[in-house]
């Protein structure tokens, strides 16, 4: 259980896209220990979706939306945050940069997926991967992945192209219908090929693979949304507990 | 289709619940008609759940959260937003003295429900009423609808009580697989009464009755977080009307 005396918000850094940042608001109430409102982490969710996109700035040379990102992280350090979230994943791919224009801690979306699968039984294994095709091309998981000792199975571009960026396009379009056919495919394409687990690794895919749906895929889903929201949470307990053990 | 060129916030006052604030923001973004993240409107949600409780105020003494929606909204207006939203029912009691704080439009939930009504076909009827205790007792439905020529039918105070008030207890408690059987109770004795339509007039409720498990109510719902959303998005689609005129 969280209680709070003072200003100290959770900073998101949202709008990329806007459903994927209300969503890990959401998820972020769901997932807290809370029995009342007073309970529950104060959050400030900056839901700008003006920000350039991510994916075209890399693989298209479109706009770069550095200067953006690091304009809202400031934002969100005036206005009060005292840590920062980030709900997608392609931005990590600057999360180096992002990290160094503030003096705030900044969670990464990454090592949180990681945690979330230990956390889930899996302290190594084969990890079946889902992204932008920009995410993916970048190694962004893999990097971090393979550096604590899993193995990754990647789509092949094709894939990438039809069944990721298919469902993500879908998402961001507000097409949730036409979403869940391509992600589940990829799915069960990652299962045949070894998975133990396949990570959800952009912030549209969970929106594309409803909560109900999961147990019907077969195969342990780590969701981005969800496993951020969690290490926000732990964030929180921790430095409250530390706070207990001051006083 | 909205698209945006500068600072243009839409400021939410949530935390009023938490999990009520980050709904209205994915409904906001789920109802907008946009094919990119780039054509969302830019949104500022304040997710601060330590307001003082509502109904505690009203009904029980408990300590004035006027001062902290007062000290929201103003934080809302100085980070650049340009119209306010509350999804809170229950805050609308104090609607008058918010509203008389700020310089920025701010929408009225409860017109809001009413024109949803209208959009529904019903611009007349029996209307049955679900909302916190508060809500109820001091007519805040009532007294709009009753002006635009609707007819209320309100459950009684242990209805009140064990339904309405049972199922948003179980929402801000994180109970959501508890909430939805108290509220189709409610609506079900409310339908029984000759309701044309029910109000989920608590943002709560929605919660607590997902979208997907409506239409086997068998009676026409308004959502008050939907259609606080559908309000936001009518006023930028409107405005924008307006500049592409003055243009």
């Amino acid at each position: 259980m969280i209680t709070y005396s003072q200003g100290c918000y959770l900073g998101v850094l949202g709008g990329m896209g806007p459903m994927a940042g209300a969503a890990f608001a959401l998820r972020l109430a769901a997932l807290t220990p809370a029995d009342v409102d007073q309970q529950h982490i104060p959050t400030l969710l900056r839901n700008d979706p003006r920000i350039p996109d991510r994916s075209s700035a890399y693989m298209a040379g479109g706009e770069n939306p550095l200067p953006y990102m690091v304009e809202g992280v400031r934002f969100l350090e005036q206005a009060g945050a005292q840590l920062i979230a980030i709900p997608c994943n392609t931005a990590h791919l600057w999360f180096d940069q992002i990290a160094a224009s503030t003096r705030l801690p900044v969670l990464h979306i990454i090592q949180a997926v990681i945690e979330d699968l230990r956390r889930l039984g899996l302290p190594k294994g084969r990890i079946g991967l889902m992204g932008t095709a920009a995410t993916l091309k970048l190694g962004l998981y893999q990097r971090h992945l393979e550096a604590q000792g899993y193995e990754c199975i990647v789509p092949d571009d094709d894939e990438v192209e039809r069944y990721c960026m298919g469902s993500i396009r879908a998402v961001k379009g507000n097409q949730l219908e036409d979403a869940f056919a391509p992600a589940a495919e990829c799915i069960a394409r990652l299962k045949a090929r070894g998975a133990d687990a396949v990570v959800l690794g952009c912030t549209e895919l969970p929106l594309a693979v409803p909560h109900a749906l999961r147990p019907s895929l077969g195969v342990t889903l780590t969701d981005s949304i969800d496993a951020l929201a969690r290490a926000a949470i732990a964030h929180y307990l921790e430095e409250q507990a530390q706070e207990q053990v001051a006083a």
